[in-house]
């Protein structure tokens, strides 16, 4: 699939993308062409790839991408069809060959795009406020309503039946159905992701959208973060309350129940049917199973198979917690 | 007293609300008329009432209320006077009857009525920002000052001596004198009350409001959600910090002081003079004393008596938290 | 320096400052005029000081100030060049007088000398969005782009290369070059400090401000409160994520990096080169080191010294924490 929101620059000769890197192959020579660049597995023919760590190493076997970025000692784990850029940091060098290819994904300055919404073709077809504004490729289904001072900034897919409230920001990001988003909300943001560099920390692009499926409720003044290589995704019929905060790149699976105040760091996936208190913390890059119960002001700092409940910080066993806290 | 902010679409005949649950009394029929629906304590004749925890025994007994909503086991401690109407479960009938009365409560769309504020009555009585909107049914007393972008929505009495900032979003609330409301602040949008149900959860109506005392300050980005079927109340000269969740039907006593990202869940009730430092949690359902004081990033998991100083996770005792953690 | 934002009202004579606090000198004759109030630390002869506690008694023997309102106890670790003004309650009193000088620094109600930026001189410097409001005494460096419903209220000084999100407000605050402001934040109001009364609280006085140093950047939805006597600071190039809470005179060093939801209490000063993890809280008044890393969800209530690793409620070393929680 392509980037539906993010206009790929390329294609780009290989060596035009080489100069940007400081890859040891920089004396690379050829008119090849580069369509895209995707994660190993999403990779085929003409994309670049990254591989930056021994435990991708079965997807680096397999990838189909013409090129890949990579450390010295991995690039023996890469298949014959695929060149190796050795590099001396992978994630600052895919970040730049990003960059190059989808360079509106970096910015997040206002859309300037947007018109109020009385001067578009939507007049006629929503229930909106005062102050509405709408940007370039945006797109409603029927009996939608947004409100006062609300911003949809390009790149936003709305399905039918939704209502979004007040204050609201919205960009990159696909709202399904029946989907209720309350006031003063910003959606669809880059990450907090960037490589730290001393006195000027260098961004990295976020090509990643927000994906809200059908029948969710988010809650006022929630923050949602779009993903950087993969998206950001709220499964169908999950609430989330108030004072919520979705990073980059997190995935949560249908039926779950968030309360007030949760936080959940980049990356983290969580499965279907949990429950998670108020004020409780999920690290970023874990693993939360199907029907798991995390107690309120929990602190998650590990993965949690199917059906646990826990509490705690660091949370542990909920039975566990009550005995060790009588 | 009648309910000051929703609409009660009754009278109802009871033959008419049995045919909207499934109780096993639907074949009942008469052509007696419903005025409204009530907690067990405050309902009189004409009015039907709900029952569903033994732990309410003792006002059911007492219950002045026509007809009740409740399970099989516990009808026989209902008054004579009071026809029991059997039901499956009934939280979700209660809230379905609820609805029926009050069908305004559930959906929190933006508010529609709105004018700008140069265009009502009160252009000339307050001192306002740019874009300030007004809705139906709001009321100020003398020498306010209201921030840009503020909205007003319906449903809002304020008093005299208010402050409210800019950007902010009030709904269903009766804000009395001498009261600043921050920046950024969402209040009496409905609390985070539904029905779980799998693919498409049941909401339940909120025809609580959130009622806010004499000279308090509600600090910038704090949400303040509207009661169930009871209100929210912040009791007089009562100070919050900035990024604050206050969940429906809690009710905090006066003079009292919380600082920032504190959250407190549904229908827990604070005594006066209490404090509580910055990140506290405290669960549903529980009652803090008067004269509490509770540290900061505490998780507050069961009630606390007058008079005491907590502090942990979960909340302990203040010299057991020192004493445990030299 | 003087104060950059606020309007010191002074000069007063020392009999009309006493005669607004109920010091014991208060039959002093003078008509000695008094210029301005600072700390013992950067008062000069004309000044008024104050000293309220033993461990400032190595400043107050050397205060170049005129006056300083005091305790009974301490006034005898003043020079004789310093005249003790002995009163009940100092910080009440000093709040007082502070009120007298800068008393637009108590209230911080929505700015009313704001215009569209159309019709300011901005309107062919700046890149903006709908609905920008400038106050007086604002300035911007080249380069800057404003978002949507954004609120520059008076007092503000933007550097060059500025990015400001939209529905963000900002008020006395000096921003360098290079930062961005993402959507929703609110910077520069009074922070939360106050004297507790009885049914009405006293504010103090925010006469600080925020300075937010090159290259940094805030998250969405965050808010930064103004110093009170002085300044709240962001070192250069310290990133903050989504929904952080910054009191009043926090000062964070450089190249610090903050996650989602952290919040830091009034007056705690951070080194450089910080990183925390997401929802962590750190009580007021303390000193964290430079190189200091707090894990996530940790409490911090003690002083952290520089190098050090920390996590936990309340925050100990990481490997005891890891150890303990095996």
């Amino acid at each position: 699939m392509p980037n539906p929101f993010f206009d790929n620059c390329g294609p780009f000769k290989i060596t035009e993308l080489l100069s940007s890197i400081e890859s040891q192959n920089n004396k690379f020579k050829s008119d090849f062409e580069v369509s895209d660049i995707k994660d190993l597995v999403s990779s085929n023919e003409n994309h670049i790839t990254f591989y930056h760590s021994k435990k991708y190493k079965d997807a680096a076997t397999r990838t189909k991408a013409s090129f890949c970025i990579t450390y010295e000692n991995l690039k023996i784990d890469l298949p014959r069809t695929c060149t190796p850029l050795v590099v001396k940091n992978v994630l600052v060098s895919t970040s730049m060959i990003t960059a190059k290819f989808y360079p509106s994904s970096i910015k997040d300055e206002f859309d300037n795009t947007v018109k109020l919404i009385e001067d578009t073709k939507y007049k006629n077809k929503l229930k909106f406020g005062k102050n509405v504004l709408i940007g370039e490729n945006v797109s409603f289904g029927n009996n939608c309503s947004i409100g006062h001072n609300s911003i949809i900034e390009k790149n936003v897919k709305i399905g039918s039946n939704c209502s979004i409230g007040s204050n609201v920001i919205i960009r990159n990001s696909l709202i399904h159905e029946n989907v209720k988003i309350l006031d003063n909300c910003t959606i669809g943001k880059h990450g907090f992701g960037f490589f730290p560099e001393k006195d000027n920390n260098l961004r990295y692009p976020h090509i990643g959208i927000v994906i809200i499926e059908d029948n969710c409720e988010i809650g006022c003044s929630s923050t949602i973060d779009r993903g950087s290589m993969s998206n950001t995704i709220i499964g169908k019929n999950t609430y989330l309350d108030n004072q919520i905060h979705i990073a980059h790149n997190v995935k949560i699976g249908r039926n779950s129940i968030i309360a007030g105040q949760v936080g959940i760091a980049g990356s983290t996936v969580l499965g279907e049917n949990v429950k998670i208190g108020g004020q409780a913390g999920i690290s970023g890059h874990l693993k939360i199973g199907d029907n798991v119960e995390i107690g309120g002001g929990s602190g998650v700092i590990k993965n949690i198979p199917d059906n646990s409940k826990v509490m705690g910080y660091p949370a542990k066993n909920f039975r566990e917690f009550l005995k060790e806290n009588r």
